[in-house]
C-alpha cells in the first residue's frame, strides 16, 4: 500500500515533467547525455560496489553462470555503457522533425511534427546495461522514463539510475524524468500496468512469460518485444554453401537472442544433399538437432522432433528440422508457428523469393541473409529500444522514432467550416 | 456458448482470409468496391425493408428522435453510402507503398513497405452508414473486418454487411473477409476483446462508456477514438470578430460531434470587451452558457460553471466559459481537462501562437481556425476510419494508412553477421 502510493507519486512526477522535457533543445539533451556518461565513469567504484552486493546475493540464490555473467559489471563494461550514452547523444534528434505538410484549398496550413510519447514505462530483466541504454534513448527522444528492472540487479540498477537522474537534473533535465521503481515488490508491476493516467506506453523486455503477463494485464498501451521463433527455409534452388553459412550463423552466433533461428525447413528436392551436409556442420558447433520423420530418413542418428518443438523458442544450441514438400508448405508452417519476428528463404529462384516475401507475415523477411541482422544497429538506426513483434505503432527494430508520436499543427487566418 | 463458438469460427475465418486478401491487386479491390456500391443501390428495397423493422422496434423502445434519424435510411442516404464506397475505390492504395529503403555497408538492401494489419474488429454504435464505410476502408487497405454494430440497427446492418460480403466474394475477395457479429448477445463484445489470436486491432467508435469498456477489457490492441473535450482560448491580442466566428462555428455547427468545443477560455485583458459580445452572439444560437465566477462578473445572467463542467463533453448546445489570467493558465487548464483531441488559440501574437502549439498536448493544435476541421476529409485524407485520441500508432484523423502496418524486406547475397 505504501509502495503503491509511492509508485503513484513517482508516475505523477514523471507525467508532470513531460511538458518541460518535451521543450528541451537537442543541445540541452545532448549535454545531459554526455554528463550522464561522464558520471558513470567517474563514479564507477560506487557502481561496482553495489554490483558486488547483487552478485553475492545472486550466487547465494544459485543463479546460473550465464545469468551471473549478464549481471556482472567491470570497468570495461561500465565504459561501454557510458559510451553507449555518448553514441545516443550523437544521433539525430527525432523531436520536432516534420512528417508532412499540406496547404489545404481553404488556406489552412496543416503540418505533422514528431513529439515525445510522454512517460515510458520499461519492465525488463536482469542486465544492468539496459538501464542506462533505455534512459539514454528516452531522454534523447524527450520522454520521461520509469525503470522497473529485475530484482537480481536491484542495487546496481538503483545506483545507476540515481546517478543518471542526478547528472541529468544538474544539466537541466526536469526532476522526475528518470525514476527507479522498486523491483522487490512484485505487486508494483501490476500497478504500473494500470496507471493510464500517468504512463503513455509500457515496453516489456524479457522472456515470453513477462511479455504475456504484461499484455494480458495492462490497460496502458503496450509495445510487445522480443519473442522470436524464427525459421530458415532452404529452397530447392538454394546455393548449398550459402545456405549452410546462413544456418550456422543464424543458429550459433548468439543462440540466446531473439533473432536466432529455431527451426530449419528444407525443400524435399534438396534434402538428400543438404541435410547430411548441414547436420555434419551443425554437430561441429555442438548444436543438438531434432528432426521430423522424413528428415530422420536422411539422418537416422538425429533425435525426433515433436509438435512442441515447432512451437518452442529454445534460447539454446538446439535446432528443429523439418522436410517440406514445397514453398507453400514452408510458408504455411512459418505463418502457423512463427512469432512474426524474422524469417529467411535461401533461394536462387526469383519467383520463390518474391512469393516468400509477399506471403510471410513477419517484421523482417529475408532473402539470402542471416536473420541475425534484425537489430537496430544493423538496420542503421544507431540505437535500439527493442524489437517489436506487434503490428501497431512500431514493427521490427525500434530506434528513437518508435519513442515518438506526432501532433498536427494547423495554422489559419480565421477559417471556419 | 453457442454464440461464442460461432464468434471464434468467424474470427478464425477472417484470419484465414488475410493472406489472400493482402495479395489482391488494387484493381481487384477497386472492382469489388464498385460492385459493392452497385449492389446496395440495386437492392435498396431489401435494405429499406429491414431498416423499417429496426425503426419500428426502436420507436417501440422510445428511442429519441435524434437517434431514430441516425438510424433511418432512405433512397438518398443509400445512394450516399454507395457513393462513399466509390470514393474509397478512387483513393490511392496504401498497400505496397515504400516507407524507406537503405543499402547497408555490407550490401544488404533493406526496404520497409506498407502491408495490411490483418483482421480489424470494429465496435460501433447506431448509424448504419458506418457499416459500409468501415467495410470499404478495410477492403481497400487489404484487411478483413469483423463488424459489431449497435443492436438497434441489427437488421439493417445485417442485410448491408451480407450484401457487401456477397458482392465482394463474387469479385474475388476471399470468403470470411467481411463478417457480421450478432449484436444482440452482449457477451460477444467481451469475447471479441480477447481474441488476440485472430484479431489484430479493435477500433471502438461511439460514446465514452463504450470506449472506456473496450480499453479496460481488451487484450487485443486498441485504437481509441473520438472522446473530445476541446477548448478555444481567446488571447488578449485576438481579433474579436475572428474569435467570435470561430467560437460560434466550433460550438454550434454540429454540437454532437467530437471536434466541437466544450469550454471557452478568455484572457482577462480581453474579457471586458469580448465576453458580452460572445455571450450575446451565442444566445442567438440558443447556446446555454455556464461561466466561472469571474466570467459572471461580466455576464451576471449566466449560470455558474462547476468543477464537473470542465470535465464534461456535453454533446449539446452548452458551453462552459472560464476567465484566465494568462496563456499559462489556459495551457494548464487544457492539459488538465482536455482529452488530447483538438485545441485552438485565437491570437495575433507570434510568441503566444508558438507557445500554445508547443505546450498543448493534443492531436490537433490550431491557431486562428475552427477545431471543426479535425476530420479525415478536411485534412485531405479522402476518408476517415475515426479520430484517434491516443498516441500510439495513429493520432488525429485516421485515413487508410492508419489501417496498415509495415514489414521489412531484406535482400542479400549470403550475408552473415
Amino acid at each position: 500500500m505504501e509502495n503503491t502510493l509511492l509508485l503513484n507519486e513517482q508516475a505523477g512526477a514523471a507525467q508532470a515533467a513531460v511538458n518541460e522535457l518535451a521543450g528541451l533543445s537537442t543541445l540541452e539533451k545532448n549535454k545531459a547525455l554526455s554528463d550522464m556518461a561522464d558520471t558513470l565513469e567517474h563514479r564507477q567504484r560506487l557502481i561496482l560496489a553495489e554490483n558486488q552486493i547483487d552478485l553475492t546475493n545472486s550466487r547465494n540464490k544459485n543463479l546460473s553462470a550465464a545469468m551471473l555473467d549478464r549481471l556482472m559489471l567491470n570497468e570495461e563494461r561500465i565504459h561501454q555503457i557510458a559510451d553507449g550514452l555518448r553514441k545516443i547523444a550523437a544521433l539525430p534528434d527525432p523531436v520536432g522533425s516534420g512528417l508532412m505538410e499540406v496547404k489545404r484549398p481553404n488556406g489552412l496550413d496543416i503540418r505533422a511534427v514528431r513529439v515525445p510519447l510522454g512517460v515510458v514505462g520499461i519492465i525488463y530483466e536482469a542486465r544492468p546495461n539496459v538501464t542506462a541504454d533505455v534512459v539514454g534513448l528516452c531522454i534523447k527522444s524527450g520522454n520521461a522514463v520509469l525503470l522497473r528492472g529485475g530484482s537480481e540487479a536491484v542495487n546496481t540498477n538503483k545506483i545507476i539510475s540515481s546517478m543518471l537522474a542526478a547528472a541529468a537534473y544538474s544539466a537541466g533535465v526536469p526532476e522526475g524524468s528518470i525514476q527507479f521503481i522498486d523491483p522487490t515488490d512484485r505487486s508494483l508491476v501490476t500497478e504500473m500496468l494500470h496507471l493510464r493516467k500517468y504512463i503513455d506506453v509500457i515496453i516489456p523486455r524479457g522472456g515470453s512469460n513477462l511479455i504475456k503477463y504484461v499484455v494480458d494485464n495492462s490497460t496502458v498501451p503496450v509495445i510487445e518485444t522480443g519473442a522470436g521463433i524464427c525459421h530458415a527455409f532452404i529452397d530447392k534452388s538454394a546455393d548449398k554453401d550459402m545456405a549452410a553459412n546462413i544456418v550456422i550463423n543464424a543458429k550459433t552466433s548468439r543462440p540466446a537472442v531473439c533473432n536466432t533461428i529455431e527451426t530449419l525447413l528444407v525443400h524435399r528436392d534438396i534434402a538428400k544433399d543438404f541435410l547430411p551436409l548441414i547436420a555434419d556442420k551443425l554437430s561441429k558447433y555442438n548444436v543438438e538437432m531434432r528432426g521430423c520423420e522424413r528428415t530422420r530418413a536422411f539422418c537416422p542418428d538425429m533425435a525426433p522432433a515433436g509438435e512442441e518443438d515447432w512451437a518452442t523458442e529454445y534460447h539454446d544450441l538446439i535446432l528443429s528440422i523439418k522436410l517440406v514438400d514445397d514453398i507453400n508448405a514452408a510458408v504455411s508452417h512459418i505463418n502457423t508457428y512463427g512469432t512474426k519476428h524474422s524469417e529467411v528463404i535461401v533461394t536462387n529462384d526469383y519467383a520463390s523469393a518474391q512469393f516468400f516475401q509477399n506471403k510471410i507475415d513477419a517484421a523482417a523477411v529475408y532473402v539470402n541473409a542471416s536473420t541475425r541482422f534484425t537489430d537496430g544497429f544493423e538496420f542503421g538506426f544507431g540505437a535500439e529500444i527493442g524489437i517489436s513483434t506487434q503490428k501497431l505503432h512500431a514493427r521490427g527494430p525500434m530506434g528513437l522514432n518508435a519513442l515518438t508520436t506526432m501532433k498536427y499543427l494547423i495554422n489559419g487566418s480565421g477559417q471556419i467550416r
